[in-house]
C-alpha cells in the first residue's frame, strides 16, 4: 500500500471514529470546506455544502445515543489528487433505553477525498442501504 | 457553466441515454477502463472493475424491458482532472406485459468522472434508493 493510500485509509477511519464518538468538531475538520461538498446519508436526499453537511451531522449525532462501525471490504483507490474509499459499513446501534437493545444494519459507502495542503479532506460521502444480498462482483 | 462542466454534464446524460436504449457498447465506452472503477446499483452491493461492471449492465439491460430517466437537481462540480455529478434519478419503468404498467421510483446518484485523453470517463457510479422525503439542505 502506498503512503497516499495509507493516509486516505486513515482519513476514512477518522471519519467513522468522529461519528462514533459524536465529535462534531473533528467531523467538520475532516470535510473539505466547499459549497459543492456532498453528503448522502442512507436512504436520504443529498446534503450539499459544508455548512448544511455540518448541521446534518449535528442533528444525526444528537439523535444517535450509540453507534459503532465495523468496516469490511475497505478498498482504496488513489488517482493523483483525488482518492476514493469504498467500504461496507456494518453498523451497530442502540436505543436510549436503560436495558439497551442493539440493532445491526449494513450500508455501502463511497467516500471521495481530495488532497489539500492540510491533508486529505472528504469531498463526497454517499452511503446507501443494502436491500439485497445479490452482487455481480464475481472476479 | 465552464466548458469542462458542460462536457461532464454531457457525459452524464450519455450514461443515462445508454441505459435507456440498452446500448451496452456505448455504456462500456463511458466507463474508465480500470480494475478500481466502482458501481453501486440501488440497494445492491458494490461491483468493482470494468469487466464485472460491464457484466452487471448486461444483466440489468437484459432484465429491463423499458426504462426512462428524468434527471432533476443535476449539480456538476469540477476539480481539475476529476468531476462529480449528483442528480435525482426519477425513474419510469414498465413491465413485459402487453398492456404496460408503469412504475415510478426515485434514486440519488453520485457519478464521478475522470478526465482522460479520450474525454471524461466514469470512475464511480453510486445510486441509492430514496427512503425518506427528509432533507437538511436548507441553505
Amino acid at each position: 500500500m502506498t503512503d497516499h493510500a495509507k493516509e486516505v485509509e486513515d482519513a476514512n477511519a477518522a471519519f467513522y471514529r468522529c461519528f462514533e464518538t459524536a465529535d462534531l468538531d473533528g467531523m467538520q475538520e475532516i470535510w473539505l470546506d466547499d459549497p459543492e461538498a456532498l453528503c448522502v446519508h442512507p436512504g436520504a436526499l443529498p446534503v450539499r455544502g459544508t455548512s448544511a453537511i455540518n448541521r446534518s451531522w449535528a442533528l444525526i449525532m444528537a439523535n444517535t445515543p450509540y453507534i459503532q462501525f465495523f468496516l469490511t471490504d475497505v478498498e482504496v483507490s488513489v488517482r493523483d489528487e483525488v482518492a476514493s474509499v469504498t467500504c461496507t459499513e456494518n453498523v451497530l446501534t442502540a436505543g436510549e433505553i436503560v436495558e439497551a437493545t442493539f440493532t445491526g444494519a449494513r450500508a455501502i459507502a463511497t467516500n471521495v477525498f481530495c488532497r489539500t495542503p492540510e491533508g486529505w479532506r472528504l469531498w463526497i460521502h454517499h452511503a446507501s442501504p443494502v436491500l439485497s444480498g445479490q452482487h455481480h462482483d464475481d472476479d
